[in-house]
């Protein structure tokens, strides 16, 4: 018998950060688990060499006929520091109240393992379960999936199914449920001015030398215009407006401004034409500086000007903004706007485009959909209706998971995304948790989804 | 006999970093050896405490008929830091062609054993001088001189003489030899941004708040029109005229923009109204940012809303711009263009006002000047062109010695600053060394400055 408890507080003593070297024993240990949880429930399991972390493949093979889900996951994690803010360790997992605490606990190994319980228990219950199931759980989510576009070509025979189920997204809260219908892409670049040849003493220079750390205030602040719209031309015009259906579902969050700003400490919001910050960071398009750095940033002062100067910028694009056309015309505007007393290099860091997928009987809903993710989400629907109580809300989501979008590129599959994490989790913060009680009503939920998929009647 | 090789080498060795505690040792050599120089000379020599390093203080009194000449000096010396860059170890003094290599050797051990040596000599040959002389050699001058003031208002009864005699300056070449009639001011601040509680997930966030890296941009960038100005109400408003003569003395160095170019590695010069770069340094304030900071700058991408933005911004000052009063117009100007959505912090970093000496003779020389002074100038002309084989250029310099101007502030005294280290030294940088036949010429001509301001005939 598949013990979700078990399974789940296993996986997160295995210190699997995959950014670091050091815990390479912590990844093979996570690999290692997973493997026998899969291995348990009957289904042929490869453990998959990649450049950096191996991927675990595990399949449930059956007859063409059969409905295909791919269950995507990632059994890495980020690292746990700060250490000295977890009230337990990160990697000892304890329950307190009604959560379980560790690092990778939400972020993704309870959320993945919803659905793995929930096949394992299905399987016992129908050995002969009309349903072919591919888990593909890889080990650089983390680190930017740089093997997943390689891995996805060259295995694409055996992963194209007729869908993706996951969770790796957010929901309300663990009594309210979302499925995520859209990811923001995400575009990140580094640029660089260099000024002088060396550090310049201020005093002995200053007034005859463009400092670049001048050159880029001057650059950046002209990214935006006063309203606070990007100031790129061309940046919105492959932007398509949102469907009401969605801007209403957004209203049903029911999420005051009040109460946003207590979660993020802001003083006000900041959002173009004043719209509302939940409609802001699902909708539209960003351009953010996730760092800036140049000169002297120690105690005390140095009065130098500096040899150069730098910025990382990453954009959040929406449908149909496309990465590259973004991404050449950021930079186009960003050497324009560079003065010739600076040279500028600019480093492109990856990512990935917008993504969305439209539920079944909207007024824009695909009339070339899968057959079997309409019955996904139908029964995704009823199933969370009848488990948690309430029906599902419909959610884009702000944040950025580009393998999604690469599924259905290279492989022409669609995602049900199904939010198994909440904003009390601390993802990516000490003392990440995942609710038991959102686990448990989830794998429920999978369970039926997953049976209903099934049962060809 | 003093042997001002032998003094100097012996100093160098000495590691006296003021700046990092690990260095004590050092500072308390070079104070002892100092203190053994100034002895043999015959001196009454005290050192002195103040809350961090001790000053050295030496006097020859004498009746109060005699002339009274402050010799001003600092035994504290940069960090040697990037070490590996060094030819030979920076505190192992190594003499290769006609010069001396080691940290402090220009800066400022060299140019104050200088006027040390000479006077050493001058009392050697006549034992009844009647010169009356102070030397004050602080250990803080790296550090900023905080305890400076405070040393100055105890001790005015004793330091009140008729004037500073210093070598702390540039010379454009170890042939041609400046004498600084004016340093700018330098007026330190930082200024700080805090948005949200903690750094938030661009993704989930991006688009909603104010990132205090695009506010801090944003009024960074406003700091300068597009010509270049400091954009800050009032800042020029005290700004005086530069006369003529001051101008022609710039044309003398007859540097070309190409060998300005060369030196500093820039693909083009960046002034205001395209005055010549020796103009703008000398004499147009700035506002210049030594450092930004805010948000992630390793390697890679982190997405990420930073918590926090900050730049260091110093100011330099020329007369009659006056410390307090652009410290409140940059303060005031910071915080008018903060948008309400961040919190702003400013710290005053501190620094001191301009000061500019005329020499005697000049259409702008002021009536009532020190008769010594008046002396000194005139004598260091004659013995600069004696020794050097050119008259000395007058010229203001671009950095900033508050201590100068504290030294008129509190105790009315004018300064003659005769430049004893060359573009060539290396000044706060790996390989800094001391010309040792500028050493010796520039001990002629001190000795000959104080022997003519001791003969009363």
């Amino acid at each position: 018998m598949f013990d979700p408890i078990a399974a789940l507080t296993e996986y997160i003593r295995q210190p699997s950060v995959s950014t670091d070297p050091a815990y390479a024993v912590g990844m093979e240990g996570a690999r290692r688990h997973l493997v026998s949880l899969l291995d348990s429930m009957g289904l042929g399991v490869e453990v998959i060499a990649t450049a950096h972390h191996p991927v675990v493949l595990a399949r449930r093979e059956g007859p063409a006929s059969w409905p295909h889900v791919i269950i995507y996951g990632h059994y890495d994690v980020q690292p746990p520091d700060p250490l000295n803010l977890w009230t337990s360790p990160p990697f000892e997992p304890e329950t307190r109240g009604n959560r379980i605490f560790g690092r990778g606990a939400a972020d993704n190994k309870g959320p993945q393992l919803v659905h793995i319980a929930a096949a394992a228990r299905l399987i016992e219950e129908h050995p002969d379960l009309p349903l072919r199931l591919t888990f593909l759980v890889e080990g650089e989510e983390e680190i930017g999936s740089p093997s997943f576009s390689g891995f996805l070509s060259a295995h694409h025979d055996i992963l194209a199914g007729d869908m993706v189920l996951l969770s790796d997204t957010l929901s309300p809260s663990s009594r309210r449920i979302a499925i995520t219908t859209g990811l923001r892409g995400v575009l990140a670049l580094e640029v660089e001015l260099i000024g002088p040849r060396m550090d310049l003493h201020s005093g002995i220079h200053g007034g005859a030398v463009l400092n670049p750390l001048q050159a880029l205030v001057d650059i950046c602040s002209s990214l935006h215009d006063r309203e606070g719209r990007v100031n790129i031309p061309g940046f919105y015009d492959d932007v398509i407006p949102v469907p009401d259906w969605e801007r209403q579902e957004v209203m049903r969050l029911g999420f005051s401004i009040e109460e946003y700003r207590n979660l993020t400490g802001v003083k006000s919001i900041h959002t173009v034409d004043g719209i509302s910050p939940h409609e802001a960071t699902r909708f539209a398009p960003t351009l953010e500086f996730n760092g800036i750095g140049g000169g002297y940033q120690g105690e005390g002062s140095k009065t130098i000007i500096p040899h150069r100067a730098s910025a990382k910028i990453t954009c959040r694009l929406v449908p149909n903004q496309d990465y590259e056309t973004i991404l050449k015309r950021v930079a186009a505007t960003l050497q324009e706007r560079c003065p010739a007393a600076v040279e500028m290099t600019i480093k492109e860091g990856g990512g990935g485009g917008p993504y969305r997928v439209v539920p079944p009987g909207r007024p824009d809903t695909p009339t070339e959909q899968s057959e079997v993710l309409v019955r996904a989400f139908g029964a995704a629907d009823r199933a969370i209706e009848q488990v948690f109580g309430e029906r599902p809300l419909y959610l884009r989501e702000g944040g950025s998971i580009p393998v999604i979008e690469e599924l259905r590129r290279v492989l022409g599959m669609d995602s049900l995304m199904i939010g198994m994490f909440t904003p009390e989790d601390n993802l990516h913060a000490p003392d990440e948790s995942m609710d038991l009680a959102l686990y448990e009503k989830g794998i429920e939920v999978s369970q039926r989804i997953l049976s209903q998929l099934a049962d060809t009647t």
